[in-house]
């Protein structure tokens, strides 16, 4: 596939009886045709060699880590955003990176010192950022992007439980190795199988088992951090009085700080077991009060995430007509539960026992442990359908929780009035914290032209009603380009403080240049 | 008292059995007569008020919240460390603030434009620094110590367990008024008595439940402070991913950054009951490896204080010579355990049962917790006499524990053995990780004369022999003036991060100077 790349989740597709009930569901509701608007694969022609550039950085790593190839340079141009498939679908033309280059730790300085002033470096981990974080910018000479793949020690300190990884590791390279000795470093973002280390401490991401291991920023005893300025390591200790920490500023600085090449992580045991429950609700205000009642109670769970109607009414769509499905509902609607109602799935390494709602068993909760990463390939399926996708996330107090909630489904909703789109808005309660909840919010529309564009005014909707309400810009994904005009903002005036650590890092502002701006 | 102040430890004196036994064991073992040195007060004359100040100040808040007293200016030029108490019996001249001012928030800008390039402010919280951190420095212009005990405010968000507080709180102020809701904030250094949470997060202090509730870094939701740059604040929400929050930086910036005024926290219910046990080992490996194993396996406990030989006989010692002493100790003996042995007790919220060791039920543990804030009495007894206790604090990955111990402590015989001097140094693991362990380490020395020079010695062998065998510069307690000459060479290339920032924030270094040079 010289001239294009595949865009869309996964090395290949997947099909499932569950996603292909979902997909008719919402093209019937949308009116959508079985017509193939894209089918995943972005194609550029004429993506040539630059001898200068080549001359440029071969002078600091060898030819076979340096590709112009177009499927690289495609491949490495983007993220995995709905803002991306929307902009391919409308036929608008995506900036492309000059170059992949695939440098160890010890060759990354001369390529700061050689591009400087000539262009711009782009980290790229597994390329799964969903905030525009890896879109070149061509206004500032050549963009270079730099996988992290070949950043991989590994150096494991069982007794102290402390693993030196590289950030270019994927998720299941530091998993499968770490398991193999009872050990686990616990962070299972939904993309998982796709991300890196580098990526996440990058975003201080989230994975799905956050409430027990904690965000990135809770598993980082330290970094190292390669920046125009100079090189930054952290002290490796369990816990310091001495003003900041590499580490403090590095984790969230999306690749303008500096391109972090290693990092010092608290590792656990493996739990024995795990266990699993789910419960109904009859909505989900009722269900967020059961939630905050238990975490501020120190009753915390693993995995704890609660569906409003809307997403409770898909998954047991997904659940399909089969006779046994058929009974549960007669069995919810006995119990008090009806046609709507909020289904929380609960998966934890002792027994489960949540005061309220209408306990379901372990089934639901263990199916979607089964499936917790598969939900990007029934959005391959739509994206194929010319319907976008997208996601936005925030965390908020728990005395704020519900009138946000309410706040963005109706902007989302008068938003979606006023364009004339078929449209879904969805939420779950995803991460939760003694003092609050991380709510997450999918919504899918459907545009025949214009896609972009409608996306934006949707997403501004929602992020508007979500500051309004007193949510965090965002719990997880970061800000990317696309929060990028909304950060100084939120920031208010400590966004001088990144300003004045990003412009002393990072002086000719070559490192993913857009975010600070 | 107007001449003078009381420098030693509480409001006044308090008297125990068991610190008459230690303290008469250590004057015989060091030779020391019953002689008074020093009676704790230092005082200073011709302490006079100056009016330029005066005018400069009273600009910004009234007369009555500007104190040139010699009392409080004496109590508000130091903290409670024994460099500080040396210096004074050697009879050195410390140097005292100008002013004491007790500003309300809004008053701060003020004062900081005021004072701009004609003097320093050191942020004063209860005074209890044990780093010089309060020191003031004559070369800077007037010296103005700024009291933050108005800054006062106390609003609780019960539902999403948030405290928002002012910095000037001290640690019974908050805990009382959450404890009549059943809340607890869980911050209990041994200093909570006479500390302010302005103090404990300009430290990121530790208290002694710090497993259970981590130290300030894991507390704080976001802070406001405030630079002569301007005012930054934090968005209160339970995690974000959106760079760093000013709490990141702020957090150990002790006073150069800016002045804390007030925080966001979480809270906790405080648990319904507590249970105690103590342990026994043959010696303090023994001991270290047995806290490792739980600790690693994810089998935290609230409270854990291992304590090597020496600090386990004094505490027997002090248990005194009863007839149950006795009997205790043959039990010990039939057990295994002879007359040296390593001390472990525990407390937690859930039943105690740890692997390993001689159990000595919960007697030990609950007079643990009787007298955990009562240490600094028995200090106050040994300075009287001329005895110099000091501490000097660390954290270690466990797989370096126990060489960074044995380094410590001969590296400590040996300067003492040079300097012909009698000495005892202790160490007790006092917070504990996955990863790893505080080690806390406590001398005590006699020396007739020049005091600070010894204890310099001495401090200078242990932070060697620290930082050699891959220990922080500090655990908890933090920089302040006797770390700030170790503090650039600890932090490497990443100090320039933090001069960066604090020329950004403080550009005329008006604000505790002495710290980042
Ligand atoms: C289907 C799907 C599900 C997702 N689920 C989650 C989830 O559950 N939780 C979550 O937190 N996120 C989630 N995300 C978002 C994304 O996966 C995370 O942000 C992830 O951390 C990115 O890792 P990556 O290796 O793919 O980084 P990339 O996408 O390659 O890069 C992300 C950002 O970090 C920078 N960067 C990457 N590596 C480095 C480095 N070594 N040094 C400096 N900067 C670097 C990049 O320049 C970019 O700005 C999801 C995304 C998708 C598409
Ligand atoms: C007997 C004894 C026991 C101790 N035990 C512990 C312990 O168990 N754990 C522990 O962590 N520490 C301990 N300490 C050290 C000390 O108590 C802590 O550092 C504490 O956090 C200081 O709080 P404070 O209010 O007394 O601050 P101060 O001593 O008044 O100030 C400490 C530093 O913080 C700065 N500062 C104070 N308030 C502010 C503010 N609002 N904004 C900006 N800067 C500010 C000061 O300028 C100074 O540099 C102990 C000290 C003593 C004497």
């Amino acid at each position: 596939m010289d001239n294009g790349a595949r865009m869309i989740w996964g090395r290949e597709d997947r099909e499932s009886a569950s996603d292909k009930i979902i997909l008719d569901y919402i093209k019937n509701r949308f009116g959508v045709s079985d017509v193939i608007e894209w089918d995943g694969i972005y194609r550029r022609k004429n993506l040539g060699e630059n001898s200068e550039l080549l001359s440029l950085i071969s002078q600091c790593l060898p030819p076979d880590r340096i590709s112009f190839r177009s499927e690289d340079r495609i491949l490495h141009s983007m993220g995995k955003s709905a803002m991306e498939y929307a902009s391919i679908m409308d036929g608008v033309d995506v900036p492309i990176v000059d170059a992949v280059i695939y440098p160890e730790e010890d060759e990354i300085e001369c390529i700061m010192n050689k591009l400087r002033g000539k262009g711009i470096i782009i980290s790229y981990g597994g390329g799964t950022s969903v905030t525009g974080g890896l879109r070149p910018n061509s206004q500032h000479g050549y963009a270079v992007s730099l996988d992290t793949r070949n950043l991989n020690v590994f150096n494991l300190d069982e007794r102290s439980m402390v693993l030196e990884a590289g950030s270019g590791l994927l998720g299941p390279d530091i998993e499968r190795r770490l398991n193999e000795r009872g050990l686990t470093l616990g962070n299972f973002p939904e993309s998982f199988q796709f991300s890196t280390l580098g990526g996440w401490i990058a975003t201080n991401a989230a994975g799905q088992e956050s409430n027990r291991y904690g965000k990135v920023r809770d598993m980082v005893l330290g970094i190292k951090m390669i920046s125009p300025r100079g090189t930054f390591t952290d002290h490796v200790v369990p816990a310091e009085s001495a003003f900041f920490r590499v580490a403090d500023i590095g984790i969230g600085s999306e690749g303008t700080f500096g391109i972090i090449t290693r990092a010092w992580l608290k590792v656990r045991r493996v739990p024995d077991r795990y266990y699993y429950k789910a419960y109904m609700f009859r909505n989900f205000s009722e269900g967020l009060e059961v939630l905050r009642n238990e975490f501020t109670s120190g009753r915390s769970r693993m995995v704890a995430r609660l569906s409003d109607d809307q997403e409770t009414s898909l998954s047991l769509l997904a659940a399909g007509d089969s006779a046994a499905y058929r009974l549960f509902r007669s069995y919810l609607r006995y119990r008090g539960v009806h046609d709507s109602g909020s289904i929380l799935v609960v998966m934890d390494d002792s027994k489960i026992d949540i005061k309220g709602g209408v306990g379901l068993g372990p089934a639901p909760a263990k199916m979607w442990s089964r499936t917790r990463f598969d939900r990007p390939y029934l959005y391959n399926e739509l994206i194929r359908h010319g319907i976008i996708a997208d996601t936005i996330e925030t965390s908020v107090l728990w005395s704020k929780a519900q009138d946000l909630y309410s706040a963005v489904v109706s902007a989302f909703r008068n938003e979606s009035d006023r364009l004339k789109i078929p449209s879904i808005i969805m939420c779950h309660a995803s991460h939760e914290y003694i003092s609050g909840t991380a709510l997450y919010f999918t919504f899918l529309f459907y545009s025949r032209k214009n896609k972009a564009d409608v996306l934006r005014s949707l997403r501004g909707a929602i992020l508007n009603a979500i500051l309004a309400s007193g949510g965090s810009i965002s719990h997880h994904h970061g800000i990317g380009q696309y929060l990028s005009d909304l950060l100084p903002a939120y920031k208010g005036s400590a966004f001088e403080l990144m300003s004045q650590l990003k412009h002393f890092l990072d002086p000719d502002n070559m490192l993913n240049p857009q975010i600070i701006k």
